[in-house]
Formats: structure tokens, sequence, C-alpha cells
């Protein structure tokens, strides 16, 4: 089995399976196997090796898949580990270990193939047949000058199909876009998608290469990114490992239960001003929560729509308004529409024309604010560095739900006493 | 500027100004366009093509791109622009739109370079460059035999590290995992980011190669599944262009409201069983919802964690049981904590010790079910070939609204008459 099978199969498996297989995997893989794990179940595995053990497992693995390896270790058993490796590499990976995870430092490789620009491409061909094998996932050599700084880079393929006589320089390509060794990983993602890059060079702010990102590196940071859309929007970490202890799971669940708890909470004091409507007529205790369920609904597809718009940049200061008057609009016929179609069903179920025409200008409104509340929430949460995808659902609902229940009893107790 | 740029600021423009912004686009770059666009955006503008145009445009693209860009064209139409083209281009494409988009003959390319095993590097070095520029991301050549079926591939860097009298076979690596032609996108994409590949050759039935799929392709099926899981929990399409028409958006939209309005009017049905309940005591109205809200909260963390567990491929026959057994003991644990918060902030609010004892014990069941319900619900709709993540979210609140209120309700009947 490959260690990427080994991998999954950890990931699979529920904690006490992990371990005893864990245990029967061959230690001289065990670096291989750490590298592929996703990190939530990485760290696990992680914490309960000796800090040898930790040092002999990554030695000769590449610094970025070693400094993710030891990245969650506390500091003391971490300065354990550097002191168990040789002095080239403890520097390699505090070096790599310096950036910030999420950044190019963080994910690049730091070993890469760099050529000058003045020799035949023979001359390099012949360098790299005395070298021997490349460094994994090589498709592009670095052409630099005496100072180290990046001026161009040349394809294996482009190498392949040029003359032997022909120098470098003549048949390189600029490269006007490396990327600054600080750049976020997200903004790497999106140049990587638009360009088709499957390789690109990292520099420091002296146009000195120091990396290369490769496309399987931004390959885990697009999943992670979508991952951490998808779950955040559930309230839940994307890091949360599938078969991670009920005590953890239950710990970190309850964060979001108790914002949650908020949010009901609020609702129900909303209904609570209105106690003495309720307690008129229990029809309207019956319909109360069909208003706030629409708008809450309406207002998540809008809220899904722009963060999506959000991630990938197709939303910014040009298109706001003309994207909120449409999501605006959009609410307002689906208001209507459905509140025709309710207030027919309350009609015709209760017997009772005005709470048929209160719920649906109840859910005309709520719809409509759904809408705009979908566009404005998640902007305004991002002009405010909070993350649209983790508060923008619970935000929204808690909107819609106080609105909704507010118009809808509001009504029924001005239109009904 | 780029394709890739103009097609990003298509992307990100209402529908009158993205009009404008494609006539003043330069007609020798529209076909670079139209591939980098999104599904839905390029076909709104390709619906408006003529087919003489569209023929022009596509002239020269390579096989999987032209199979996008004219997929959604009525058939008639489609027929015309085939008409316009030359009979070899037409054979091409033909074969390349009659495998499903979603598979590897969907985004293979077919263009690839492939060598005999019975030759020195050398020679496939002369080759290369009598031959001149390779296709687009090219890094591996394939090895062929007389009849064209696979028999291992030579990766571009091992190529350029051998000696130049070594015969191919001696160095070529076996393909044991070349990709059958019909298998789905997202097992390709799967392996691609488990194995770390760049490209992979595409075999059909005879082991015979019919083409090669590259990483970008699937960065962008990895990209749109993620994108998909995530739009499909709000009840999205994960094509919707955000600046699409209102009336397009509306009506898209709309379809997932009247499943929600289902939903809403199952949950006051339940409650309309409890209408004398609810007539009694106008507090039981006032707290009704929090059960609901609590139980939707946690059971739709359960199914985002679940739905990615499935899509990743973790869970599987062999470890449903233990996850069930972990989710409802996780929905135990919490639901014992906020039944005793909220029964605590009831007892405070409303002086009530037994409607206190009530809501914590609706709570306690509802988080419960949910923690089941979250499991149970998208492994059964996959069974159902249902798509998870489209269905889950809404399934699973109709069963945590109907059983939180259902449970609350009855209870405040039977120990508050």
């Amino acid at each position: 089995m490959e260690p990427e099978d080994i991998a999954h199969l950890l990931e699979a498996s529920p904690p006490k399976e992990r371990q005893v297989l864990w245990q029967l995997t061959d230690p001289e893989e065990q670096g291989d196997i750490l590298e592929e794990l996703s990190e939530d179940v990485k760290d696990g595995i992680v914490s309960q090796m000796d800090p040898e053990k930790l040092a002999a497992v990554t030695e000769g693995m590449e610094s970025d898949d070693i400094a993710y390896v030891l990245r969650s270790l506390p500091d003391d058993k971490y300065q354990e580990v550097l002191a168990q490796m040789d002095a080239t590499d403890r520097h390699r990976i505090e070096k790599a270990l310096a950036y910030p995870e999420d950044s190019a430092g963080g994910i690049m490789s730091t070993d890469f193939i760099t050529i000058r620009g003045d020799v035949s491409t023979d001359v390099v061909l012949r360098y790299l047949r005395m070298r021997g094998e490349l460094p994994e996932a090589t498709d592009t050599l670095y052409v630099v000058d005496e100072e180290e700084k990046l001026i161009g880079h040349i394809s294996l393929s482009t190498l392949v199909t040029t003359q032997p006589d022909v120098e470098i320089k003549d048949v390189m390509d600029d490269t006007d876009e490396a990327i600054p060794v600080d750049m976020d990983d997200g903004e790497i993602a999106n140049l990587f998608e638009r360009r088709n890059w499957l390789s690109a060079p990292v520099v420091d702010a002296n146009n000195q290469l120091v990396g290369r990102i490769t496309i399987d590196d931004v390959v885990d940071v697009i999943r992670e990114d979508a991952e951490h859309s998808m779950m955040s929007m559930a309230g839940m970490d994307d890091d949360e490992d599938t078969f991670a202890p009920v005590l953890k799971s239950a710990k970190s669940r309850s964060i979001w239960l108790g914002v949650n708890v908020l949010t009901a909470l609020a609702a129900a004091s909303v209904s609570n001003m209105f106690e003495d409507t309720l307690s008129k007529m229990a029809a309207i205790a019956v319909l109360m929560t069909i208003v706030p369920s629409m708008g809450g609904v309406a207002g998540n597809q809008t809220v899904a729509l722009v963060i999506r718009g959000l991630a990938v940049g197709h939303i910014g200061d040009s298109n706001t308004r003309w994207l909120l008057s449409k999501e605006a609009r959009v609410g307002l016929i689906n208001g209507l529409l459905w509140a025709l179609i309710i207030g027919g069903v309350v009609v015709l179920w209760k017997g009772n024309l005005i709470l048929g025409a209160i719920i649906a200008g109840a859910m005309l409104t709520n719809l409509f604010v759904a809408g705009v509340a979908g566009v404005v929430i998640p902007i305004m949460l991002k002009k405010l560095k909070i993350d649209p995808a983790l508060a923008g659902g619970m935000a929204l609902t808690t909107c819609t739900d106080i609105v909704g229940l507010f118009v809808f009893l509001g009504l029924a107790t001005v239109f009904l006493q």
C-alpha cells in the first residue's frame, strides 16, 4: 500500500483502530504518511510521538512538509525535535516555520533548480543528467542572475523542444508574475486557477528566488477553502476529524449551539412581546413559524451566493449596489408569489381572510428583508474582517427570525384585536 | 489583458455591462475567453452567437474545450456549427461530445505525445526538437506498443536527467493506474489529490490510450464539487450566475422555497394538533420555537460532517455504526448541557418549574434525534442516489422541526393541562 492510501485508511478509522493501525505502519514510511494526513488527524498522532521518533521520521522530507508535520507541537517539544536534527536541516525548517502557515512562504518548497541565462540548452541538459533526479513535481527551471535574483524561467517542455546550441536567455519566458513570499494562500489559489499554472516561483522583497509553489499544494488549499465555507456555514470547524472522540466533538459543536441559543431566545422574546395576542388566538401561534422559516431559507440562498462571489472575487465595490437591487427584487418577486400561496392556504385552512392577508403581508416583507440582508450581512462581515461563511448564516437567520415574527405578530396585534 | 482576466471581469459584471464588454473583446481571443468562463455565464453568451461565429472562434482550440463551449447549444444550432467546421475537426469534436461531461472522456484532452519503448532518450529528444512546441501542460510522454496500447510513461523530468544512450523502456515507469474513459470526474479528482498526480493517461476498454487528463482540469472539478456542496446545502444551483437576471434568479430560487413551504406547513400542522394547549397558555407559544431551532442547528452540524465524509470517501459500511453511536452520544451530551441551561432560563423567566422541565426534556430528546438523523439521512439519501448535499439539510430540518414541536407541545399538553 502507498503512504497516501494508508493515510486515507487512517482518516477513515475510529480513534482506537487508528492507533493500532499506526503502530503497524512501517517506520520508514511514517513521514510520508503524516504529510498526507489531514490536520486534525495528523495532530492527534504527532502529539503522541516522542521527539526522537519525530526527528527520525521527518529526516529527508521537504522543508514545507516537515513544517506541516511539526507546526502543531507545543514549543518545548518542538525545540526537542529540532535539537535532534542536524544543523542544516534545523536551519531550513526554522526558516520554513518562520512564515505563516497560510502564506506563500508556508506552502512553498525550497527545493528547486536554478540556471544561468547565458548557457546553451545542451549545457543545461548535461548539467541535469549529471545532477540526476529532479525535485518532486519539477516542471520549470528558474533563471537567476549573479545575485540570485529571478530574471526568467524555462519549462522542461520548452527545454526539450529547443535546439541544443540555443542560449537559455533567448528562449526563456520573463517572469512578470512571481509570487511574493507573504502572499495569502487563497489569493495564490485564485491565481493558479485563473492562469492555469502548474507551478510558480516565490520571491522575497528583493526579488530573490526563495521557493517554488506547485499545483499539488494549491489543490490542498482549494479543497480546504471550499470545505471551510461549507463546514463553517453549518457552524463546524473544517479541521474537525469525522472520527474525533465524543467529548472533543461535543465541545467543538457546543460553541455554535450557544450562539444559536441566543438567536432562539431573541426570537422568543420577540414573541413574548405579543403574549397577549397569542393568548387570544391560538391559530396565530400555529402559523407564526412559517414566515421566519421562509425568510431564513430565502436569505441563506442569497448569503451562499454572496459568500461564493466574495471568495472568487466577483463581488466588489463596483457591483455591490447592482447586486443589492437584484436580490431585493428577487426577494420581492418570490415574496409576492409565496405571500399569495400561503395567504390562500391560510384562508382555506383557518377560514379567516384577515389572517390570510396578515401572513401574506409578513411574508412579502420578510422575503424582501431576507434579500437585502443576504447581500448586506456577508459584505459587512467581510469589511469587519469576520469570516462571512462562519457568521453570515447565523446573523441572517437571526435577522429574518426577528423581522418575520415581529411583522407577523405585530400585524396580527393591530388587525385582529 | 489575458483571456482569463477578461473572463473574470465578464463574470463580475451585471448582464448589460457583460454584453457591452463582450462586444469589445478581440474576436481572435473570444475562444480562449469562452473556455475560461463559468458554465452559466458561458451559456448566456454562446446562446446569442451565430453558428458561423462560433465555428470561427472555436477553430484551433483543444477538443475538450470546444466540447465545453458547445455542449449547451440546442441540437439544430449545434449541427449548424459543426457544418461550418472541416471534417477532421468535426470528427474530433463529435468524439469528445460522445462522452458524458462529468466522465474522464468529457474532461480529457486528446492532444498528447506517444513514443515507442525501444528507442533511446537521445532519439526522443531529437524527435521532440523536430516536432517543436508540445501540447499544453505536457509533463509526461506515453509509451505505447504497435497496437497503440499503453505500456508505460516517462516524465520530462526523467527524460532530461537520463543519459542519451539509455533506452526508454529501461527508464519508463509502468502505468498501473491508467484512468478508464468512463470514470466519474469526482473519483478522478480524489485520485489526483491522493496521488499528487500532475497528469494521467486515459485508456479505453482495450487499454488503448485515448486521452490525457491534466491537473488544471481536475482543479476545476474539485472547485465545482466543493462549490456544489456549499451551494446545494443552501438550496442553490452551483452554476447560478451571481449576476443573473432577476426573473431567472427568482425562478431558480422559488423551487427550493416551495420545498420549504411544505416543511413549514408540516411543522404548523404539528402545532395545530396542540391548538388547545396553545390557547390555554401563551408562554408555550412563545417558547415553542427554541427546541426546533436548536435541533436544526445541531443536526445540520452532523449533516455537514457526514456529507464531507461521504464526499472524500471516509464514510463507508465499515464505520457507519461507529459514527452513528458517536453522533448520538455527542447529541446526548450537548442535549443535556443545553437542556439544563434553557430549562434554567425558562424557570427564571417564566417562574414555572414544570415548563422548565418540559423544555429541558424536549431539548434533550431533539438533540439526540438530531445526531442520529444527521448521520442516517445523508447516508440513506446517498443509497437512494439522491444528492445528500442538496436534500440532506432540508430533510433534517423537517425532521427536527416536527420532533421538536411534537415532543415539546406533547409534554406540555400532558403535564400542564
